[in-house]
């Protein structure tokens, strides 16, 4: 087996620090926790987390220097996120590291500037049911899932969703209150790879179902970097006589 | 006919100005006078142009709100660019308002923006010759084109491009120097289209070429808002009983 | 204006023969002629039909020759449709001609040997509610639609639909039954252009439907072929002295 | 380590038999035995080879049914390929395959069928120079390779290159005479996966060439297929309440 897959797991963590939020109750010790749990049980994973109140929202360089693959949870301190901090993420995953922006990451500094557009979405909560389709059968991300799966309790995310079209489009999601959402979306940028994953409200226990930490499980090896070409840029001579 | 496509053609219009510049004898009046020069000529274009140095780059939200289409120059001058006025245009390309970046275009604020990579490139000023190919034969940007055209004296751009994987890849370049290149790409973003055409370096009469000239004509064309959909964000009702 | 579009409406035309189907009372004259009725009222657009039973399907080499884009409509009898006039079809479309599939067209020749792939889904006949979502709000197939539309009763077509990775993904469908369908999809064939759309059932109105009619016009606005290159194949000399 | 990657290497194997063919020379055993020599090295593939004159072209529902990954490579008796062994190899890459067409395999009946078009191109037999440059340098193909790697001596193969647009294109190639070519180009189909890979003359060492037969080796772990969902087609009942 090869080296392992050194994984940063990023999270907000504010709503869960707050006791009258439902958050605290179902995550106690975060969502990272939930999600950095579930990746350590996995041989060829190295997993640790960070966190926005840490120095540097635990994103020193030497962190982003040993990161593989980054997770991204992020809701309602987004503006609190570095500008610096955030092009040195960029960067990062333009020289190969994978990024999975999970949930309301959708709106995180770090995701609408890979995307360049807005990101914008519908959005609803009402405690209502998310079928998850598969549809792309080839690709590595369904791994050992079935042909849909359910979230019984969602937040809702619909259509108009501002991305640029996936090159990858994996799972499509149908909402009990009538809308869909392009809820598994895959790009290429640069030397890294980036997964969008719809599922993972803060009121709902979407962290503890085994489809969706399959689904997270997956995409890190799917963004794992491999030994890619470097590209030169700039001034270069010809390759052939002129 | 319907209205006319209103086009603003965008020009930093720095080189042209400099006596001792090649381009100040092969466009005395400016690149975007040739440009806008082609496409006035057709009857279902209305054509302005504006540069760097007018009041508010020539941009304002008069001139913003009344432009179908807009093509973009620049090169020596980006970081001169005010950031609001690149917000302002990127919210109108994600609003409809169509984009057509130019050559040195690739490293402007509005591309790189909207295309969420670094948008570099290798690149060579050696005088050599250039010939796109076309690649998609069903695309209208190709109208009227052959198989191929040649530029004789060309700036070398060669790949790797760093941009997302086009939505269209329209044209590839073979240069004599032993690049290749993707010197024609589509992207939409938001309800707005985006272009990027390669050809166009300040020293030599790319823009006085029939089928340069052509191609942005098509473009124009192609990236011409329409009647489409405005998207509702935001939080939302049900649309089925919950 | 320009020359008209030459459209060909095709049908299999069988289920509205049996007096004791639905769609005789819906469509007496067919669902061609509902079809035809809306696009010929277009002024830029020129109308005829075809069906299965006329000679050579109606489909003879004027009338292929004489055609911009084609729609096709079939269901129990795809296999009635001749191998050579499909690949007639075949090489027309790759020659530049739009097609557009409907409905139940999905498991046509034409379509089938056009994606390479089964075109297989799953289907349910329950009166049950579609919603079709717009996804590219940029796309001219789009034009003069709300966010979404609705078809009251419909036949149920839910993924995974075995197609290619659409070139454009334009709509999916909701279905009140719990599944979801990519319901308009673009892909660029040759110098054709091909567009899938969902809606049709016979047993209901649905080519009575503004929204869905809409489309279908978009749609051959979008299919019409303009005049790009044609490709030169086989052996050629070289362009550069070796 | 996970079970091996089983590796059919199927090859048409008669130009290697003409004793006055260069090919007889330079693959005495068969191109299909040079890319099976280099595959047989990795520790995590298993492989063995199939030939046109063997009983049912080698491939029987046995060696079918244990293949995870094909290369093809056909050149003069493509049409002695028997149609309903071409059928069971599509329904299997359909099923999940991978399959890896190598340079005038794009003219094979089974890649022709996968694609839905021509797979037409422009040709040349001159002896010049190709140099492949790499496109998208996050994609798992591109492993241990350089920017670009060059061919000394190759058969020219040019655009239009009549496919569909590949869903990630991982090499462009340039030519000393003046094409251009997508060289390396990836599809999903089905629960499968499909690579061309150019590079292949008979009459030039390029399955000896370490470039080449790493961009194989890549191909195959990128091709192999994991345990992804089976779809569930044909009439279904619904998953909510009417």
């Amino acid at each position: 087996m090869g080296k392992p897959i050194r994984v940063t797991v990023w999270n907000e963590f504010l709503h869960e620090k707050h006791t009258d939020h439902p958050a605290s109750k179902i995550y106690p010790d975060g969502m990272h926790a939930a999600i950095a749990g579930h990746l350590s049980k996995q041989p060829d994973m190295q997993v640790r987390t960070a966190t926005l109140e840490e120095r540097h929202h635990g994103l020193t360089d030497d962190v982003l220097d040993s990161t593989d693959v980054m997770t991204w949870w992020g809701h309602m301190a987004h503006d609190k996120v570095d500008d610096q901090i955030v092009d040195k993420v960029h960067q990062k995953v333009l020289d190969g590291m994978g990024l999975i922006a999970l949930h309301s990451g959708h709106f995180s500094k770090i995701f609408k500037k890979l995307m360049g557009t807005t990101c914008n979405l519908r959005w609803r909560e009402a405690d209502e049911k998310e079928r998850l389709w598969v549809i792309d059968h080839s690709h590595p991300i369904t791994q050992g899932l079935g042909e849909y799966f359910e979230l019984p309790e969602a937040e809702m995310y619909g259509e108009r969703f501002d991305i640029p079209q996936p090159d990858e489009l994996v799972f499509i999601s149908w909402f009990q209150g009538g809308e869909v959402f392009r809820s598994g979306c895959c790009w290429h940028r640069g030397r890294g790879k980036v997964f969008y994953f719809r599922p993972g409200h803060e009121s709902y226990p979407i962290y503890k179902d085994a489809n969706v930490l399959k689904v997270i499980e997956n995409a890190v090896r799917w963004a794992a970097p491999v030994d890619t070409p470097v590209p030169q840029y700039g001034n270069v001579q010809p390759l052939e006589k002129l």
